[in-house]
């Protein structure tokens, strides 16, 4: 959600009016439970409404702001990144994946509506979120490079391959280099691609501002995994809203188990610090609004994601 | 494939060069199996290369002949087309849907790679379709349709939705009607975009030419569907390259189940009179090359479809 409205609205405030939004959309973009097939179409909303932190959404929102991004445009493009990982989800919680029975504090999907079902609804949710954006009014070229981000970013170079490498490197011992590369294609692809679509629906980039883009999504995708690694290991169930301490459990290598829980900790506060410098590019530009309320949301968000807890 | 090179070339043949182009370009179009992850990539390429008939890609290809569209986009949208199919039958052959162990006279993707890789390889050459599509050089609003089709067609609406309202009907007894809508999702759908892509390759589509085409493909499609009933009633494993006889063993409802075989035969060259008047608009306008030269190969498929015995 762009700040126009209410430029001076807290964090806090911010994210609940932005996912309040995105929530409408999401069901707006989802065909209606009395569609043919409902079953299917029941499931799919099940899958991704009402639950999650949107945080993928929420890098749209923030990264449009750099340019002053259409609003509508925004939300089509958070509502398309959404929806992937709402599916990838789906699958991963799959008895032949992570076979998982709770997921946002609720049944996962295979539990309640069977696997055949659970294996379409994420299937079909991937479709979506390709006809969703396809459907995008920005420039065409620019449209098409952001089918390309999605695309790219979701497959086999990105979340996909993440997946294919954690599931060989169960019970494996892993460097933390290794660690990092999985998790930079199986959550950090997606958030990269986040902030990437924000700021394509304002403009096209030149070069440098995509560096600074990677950079400070590079970071934040990699804090992210830190911190979901720290709150596994010391949250429990009912405040994450899924089961705590599979990892260890599943003998999975996570940031805490290589590296100790303190330099964990160290870890994602250097992240985070390393996804504010990233984006200095954009203060030093002359620009009509203030520097700091064009990157304001991004700082907040590198903030969010380290500090969460939950 | 075009026929400029070889303008006269019989049907088996262009098919069999055909194929073989969309061979090569499938290849290209995925990762190598060196490329991490390699275990991914190498599943990916078992499930696509080597096997099929190919019919989406040789559909737009001869869709592509109407407008003389530019053979590289064909190729392009044959293979976004050709690697959804792939995507559906590695799903669709999982245990918690139909449980095959063969496919193309080769063991299925999970039962030589996994449940959770092959899970993995459909989501991920869905990704990889959408982004050669998405890479393709056709004006860009153009592609943008396309984009819009393909996922409009592989998602709830489509494919997706097919198959869940076949998973809904097993051990159901279903009314022609039921039955047909249910395969106008599930297999139509796809068939109905390659004849779109491959036309919308050569150029923008008038509302006649584009209700030319759906009757076309809708008519190809159920007789596709119609044939594949009457070939799993009447032909062996060894000749489909798939197990034979699996529909009456899974007590799924077939055209053969009922409308009997020769009622099925009798529609299914029906279906094909039909698909051949349907094109009829393309032979009355005025155009440089002969009539029968832009339309031969769409007739001769439809042709290929009901006659095949595989």
């Amino acid at each position: 959600m762009t700040d126009q409205i209410a430029p001076t609205l807290p964090l806090s405030a911010w994210m609940k009016q932005s996912q309040a939004q995105i929530e409408t959309a999401l069901s707006d973009f989802l065909p209606p439970c009395a569609q043919v097939p409902t079953h299917l179409h029941e499931a799919m909303r099940y899958a991704v409404l009402d639950g999650g932190k949107r945080v993928r959404p929420l890098l749209v929102y923030a990264a449009g702001q750099l340019f002053d991004a259409p609003q509508d445009e925004l939300t089509r493009a958070g509502c398309a990144l959404e929806m992937i990982h709402a599916y990838s989800l789906v699958h991963d919680d799959m008895p032949c994946m992570d076979d998982d029975a709770l997921r946002r504090g609720k049944p996962t999907v295979h539990v309640k509506f069977g696997e055949a079902t659970a294996l379409l609804v994420g299937d079909a949710l991937q479709a979506q979120a390709f006809l969703i954006l396809a459907q995008g009014n920005n420039a065409p070229e620019r449209q098409l490079e952001m089918l390309q981000i999605l695309a790219h970013s979701s497959g086999s170079l990105g979340m996909c391959g993440g997946q294919a490498i954690d599931l060989a490197s169960v019970g494996m011992s892993l460097s933390r280099e290794q660690l990092e590369q999985m998790h930079q294609l199986k959550t950090g692809a997606l958030l990269r691609a986040s902030v990437l679509l924000g700021a394509l629906c304002g403009q096209q980039l030149s070069e440098d501002e995509r560096a600074a883009l990677f950079s400070y999504s590079h970071a934040i995708g990699l804090a992210f995994q830190v911190v979901d690694d720290i709150l596994d290991a010391t949250a429990d169930s009912a405040t994450l809203g899924k089961t705590a301490g599979k990892d260890a459990e599943q003998n999975k290598p996570t940031y805490v188990s290589i590296l100790g829980l303190e330099q964990s900790q160290q870890l994602a506060e250097q992240l985070r610090l390393q996804a504010h410098q990233a984006l200095a590019i954009f203060s030093t530009e002359s620009n009509n609004t203030s520097p700091s309320s064009r990157t304001a949301r991004l700082l907040q968000l590198a903030d969010f994601i380290v500090q969460r807890s939950a």
